[in-house]
């Protein structure tokens, strides 16, 4: 049996503006910070000690994980990351109010691009302000892979790969495997693992900052449900 | 022409309490932390930004970088970490007061423990409540590589195999490379790199938090003299 935690960053700034966020490299919130700090004894109490840690290249992301092994005392650990891991890109919907997106384009619409299998929001104007593509983030990959916008299928494509040749291959070796990550691509992972059809996916949401403790067996596949690591369930003991 | 960039972690708890710490592994003082936070924008003045980052697996080089990465916006950064670039094992003087070191064994003995090339101090006993042994950050280190001591030698000969094997093949790639380390790692390396001679390395101090850049040639030597970035060399433009 295989241990793989899948952690939601905490809450962001753009969390709390209510603003369309994707690629856009905004920090945590305070809270999103104690979030963090609240997960660490959640994991200790539990005995799921990461020992490798795989994280996106976004920092929200990125500082929850720091802030989780800051608290467990193993900051020592093996780090990855990889875009392959961000949050879905969203489009030319980045930086806008979700609200006045909803009363300009109607409530289905923005039901649709964000909860979806298959609806891409339009495409990201070159000229828009939060266009990722010139990020030193990316100054590595090739131009043809950088996405203009995604669905959840298109997280989920371009996922996948990082699965099966990153998070599989250290699974196998029997160490505890974190993965911190954004709401969309752990829907995208969770779809994969728990093989939730896509229509149902809609209805799937990942609380931030709640580690989700998946124990995976011999064929890469849950052996049960996810357990949500959260303090009501560390209090149930 | 390649950029290496060297950082010696800031201020930590033991430092402040002037006990010999190696490889214990004690936070940061809010101090050092302050260090790391004033070492970004001189970085950044000096148009110096990390491409990869190796640390050790101490949390106050860790934290250090974290701090540094944050302030640069580049916590997306590819990052290593590696036992090898830790702090000199110090024996079974760790945890103890320098000081008292110093009334016990005299000055010259404390300095030679201290400073010297090859002067071991006393090797950590098992039931050292500070040996490192024990912990999970080096359960996959062999134990015949487990140091119970070490001296500034022993710390250049563990040391070298990472600076071929991982240092210079990201510095070929015209990466800039950021080292976040100890005292005595850096001693070790600039000892190295500057071809200084075993009796002339007992005057070399890296001070804390104050960004060394090297510029490397492609015979893997210094250029010039390495150049300390801190806020009075960046005030002279």
């Amino acid at each position: 049996m295989y241990n793989l935690i899948l952690v939601r960053h905490g809450r962001s700034e753009w969390n709390d503006l209510n603003l369309f966020t994707g690629w856009h490299d905004c920090p945590l919130m305070e809270t999103g910070r104690q979030e963090a700090r609240d997960a660490a004894p959640v994991l200790a109490e539990a005995n799921l000690l990461p020992d490798i840690l795989h994280t996106s290249v976004l920092q929200r992301a990125i500082e929850t994980a720091e802030i989780i092994l800051a608290g467990l005392g193993r900051r020592w650990i093996p780090v990855r990351r990889h875009w392959r891991l961000n949050e879905r890109h969203y489009g030319n919907l980045t930086g806008l109010d979700k609200a006045q997106v909803g009363e300009k384009h109607g409530a289905e619409q923005l039901r649709l691009w964000r909860r979806s299998y298959d609806t891409p929001p339009p495409p990201i104007s070159p000229d828009n302000k939060y266009n990722p593509a010139t990020s030193a983030a990316y100054v590595d990959l090739p131009p043809e892979l950088m996405p203009a916008t995604e669905c959840l299928a298109d997280v989920l494509d371009r996922l996948l790969p990082y699965w099966h040749d990153a998070l599989v291959p250290d699974l196998r070796t029997g160490r505890t495997v974190m993965v911190a990550a954004h709401g969309n691509s752990l829907r995208a992972l969770v779809k994969h693992l728990d093989n939730i059809g896509d229509d149902e996916i809609i209805d799937l949401n990942i609380p931030t900052g709640i580690p989700l403790h998946y124990a995976i067996g011999e064929d890469m596949r849950p052996i049960d449900e996810a357990h949500p690591l959260d303090r009501a369930v560390a209090a149930q003991g």
